[in-house]
């Protein structure tokens, strides 16, 4: 039997909120280079959590707000999605048949999810002898074509870009002026939330896109009345791969932060405009407070990238310098599941084996 | 220089739907057991895709709508957020300082996320000799205390029952009753994006919670108007691990789909009233089938743990009794980065090493 309840009663009970999201494209149509005639290929990309982070205000203290844009909740697990939605879709009203990239991380999953998703082939170039399958095992899984070559990775993207110009294959690497497009709605999600742009922004900076399309973004959202101000951007590199920082390119970058590890910035010239813009900074942490920050993210619930933590340690770093009761996004780039050996190398997590199982046992271990 | 744009301009530029969405107690509090004094543990969970599977529907045909919820884009990879933000929010009213699970998998990821959250101790009792370290990492980094026993999973089950009647833990594995009432709102969900009820729901099936709990949530919402029909219940085991298909329970069973690897499930006699009260059926798949099918939403750019795909490849098997132009959601429950290993050894991706540095040879190995 079914209770049919008056409508008064129904109308309190109508939920807060309605679910359903129909990815970026159709959410921000409006503000993208898409007409009624472009395929949408989409796997419900962005909106992703912006969550408080409240024990790190709290240790701030001063009102500071802090929340995390955490963008590995994005279908392939990063920020790449969002790029990826618009750079085949678009591929997609071209005609395109095939796209290619050379990319052994985040990029090559978001290339060859949303290209197999729009019935194309996806090819990704590595070099051979790179070790670490576990890295590809995405890409294989939505069905790329993977080619290791005998060669470094600069030779990985001359082949790309001459693949690209040679053969019908669009090439879906950061050079693909779309995905920044994509990109830049994360930062009219952060608006939307939040009711205006934060005051400031803490973001990983490696190839240097990313802190890019936020700026646009913003810009955007503000030329359009969608918020009154515009964020202080503070870039974020790894002490070990720093090129920005020191403004010279670094020919061996190390860091833990995998993701960021870029020694030359793709979009080193537009990084700087936006840092002077903005009247932000670029500044450097080390892997020892990258890994701080990514326990410290572990404890709040949320589990990401080492790259990803580099905003949050950026915002350890220079946190005195943040005003009284400012609000602040710090953006988490990549999934935690991404790189489940860091969390096993790194976390300072108890595990005790070898208990005898009783109750009195288990009891004492726990320190009852 | 801001442009400020005439207000006629700004309301055609607002964005067709708005970002943000604060978890699914906020979402869905008037239909559930929360009042204004319980505090909200949340990560924003809930609001997950319903990613339409196009090739697999066209597989099918005859206008046969087939879509995919996919769950596993919760905070930590899977369903057991929707429960543990209902689980550990209760906990933390009644005062509780630390919560207990005996779990290898996804429930001690969110259990350990939610309570660490909340400030709580987080206890992960587990078998010792269990090797797959690689499962731990959400917790360990989540920063769980984890006790290996020297002995088997009933007797973790067992120690943690009497853990929180003895001392002062709430037990948070399946048996709490607040987390059905967290994962029902995934239906909600669901009818909301699609304006009603599916007509038919496939839902992989281990402890058969998760079937019982959308059961509960359709249920609900027709109650109160907010859809006019309820789904038929396909609920799909593994062939090695199918305990209620079979009427009996399994000593030991055996399936790649680890995640429904249970012989005697904890919501046995519920699950059989939901397929009874929505003319539903229990069947099995291989895994065979189930591998087959976890391709095939990677070829859709979805990857899912290989638990998560025995829905779909139930949708397979039983297709010829689908009726014309249905419309069909399969449950994808868990994230395919929990388990890579999964994918690396069945994708049936190319990967062709040692190839020759230079633009013919690439394009020779891609069929150029």
């Amino acid at each position: 039997m079914i209770v049919r309840l008056p409508s008064e009663v129904k109308s309190k009970i109508r939920p807060a909120y309605q679910a359903g999201w129909p990815g970026l494209i159709e959410a921000y149509r409006a503000y993208l280079p898409v007409t009624d005639s472009t395929p949408v290929v989409t796997l419900h990309e962005g909106n992703t959590p912006l969550i408080p982070l409240e024990s790190i205000a709290q240790q701030i203290g001063r009102g500071v707000r802090v929340y995390a844009k955490f963008d590995g909740l994005n279908p392939t697990g990063s920020f790449k999605d969002r790029g990826m939605t618009m750079a085949i879709s678009k591929a997609k009203e071209a005609g395109a048949q095939a796209v290619v990239c050379a990319s052994t991380g985040n990029t090559s999953a978001a290339a060859a999810a949303y290209a197999r998703r729009a019935g194309m082939r996806a090819f990704v170039i590595i070099p051979d002898g790179y070790v670490a399958l576990g890295k590809l095992a995405q890409a294989l899984m939505y069905g790329a074509e993977v080619i290791a070559i005998e060669d470094n990775f600069d030779v990985c993207m001359e082949i790309v870009r001459a693949l690209s110009e040679r053969y019908p294959v669009t090439l879906v690497n950061s050079v693909n002026p779309y995905r920044l497009e994509g990109q830049k709605t994360a930062a009219f999600e952060v608006v939307d939330e939040l009711g205006d742009a934060p005051d400031w922004l803490f973001i990983p900076v490696g190839n240097a896109g990313n802190i890019s399309a936020y700026w646009m973004g913003f810009c955007q959202y503000r030329q359009y009345g969608r918020c009154d101000r515009l964020p202080r951007m503070m870039g974020f590199q790894a002490a070990g791969s720093a090129p920005l920082l020191n403004n010279c390119p670094v020919a061996e970058p190390q860091t833990v932060a995998t993701a960021i590890r870029i020694g030359n910035p793709a979009n080193w010239e537009r990084a700087i405009a936006v840092r002077d813009a903005s009247q932000g900074a670029f500044d450097a942490v080390t892997d020892e407070d990258i890994l701080h920050a990514y326990r410290l993210l572990g404890a709040e619930g949320v589990f990401c990238e080492p790259a990803s933590a580099t905003s949050v340690a950026g915002l350890l770093k220079v946190q005195a310098r943040v005003p009284d009761e400012a609000t602040v996004v710090c953006v988490l780039t990549g999934n935690g599941l991404k790189d489940p050996q860091s969390a096993i190398d790194h976390s300072k997590a108890t595990l005790k084996k070898g208990i005898t199982p009783n109750l009195e046992s288990v009891a004492a271990a726990l320190g009852f």
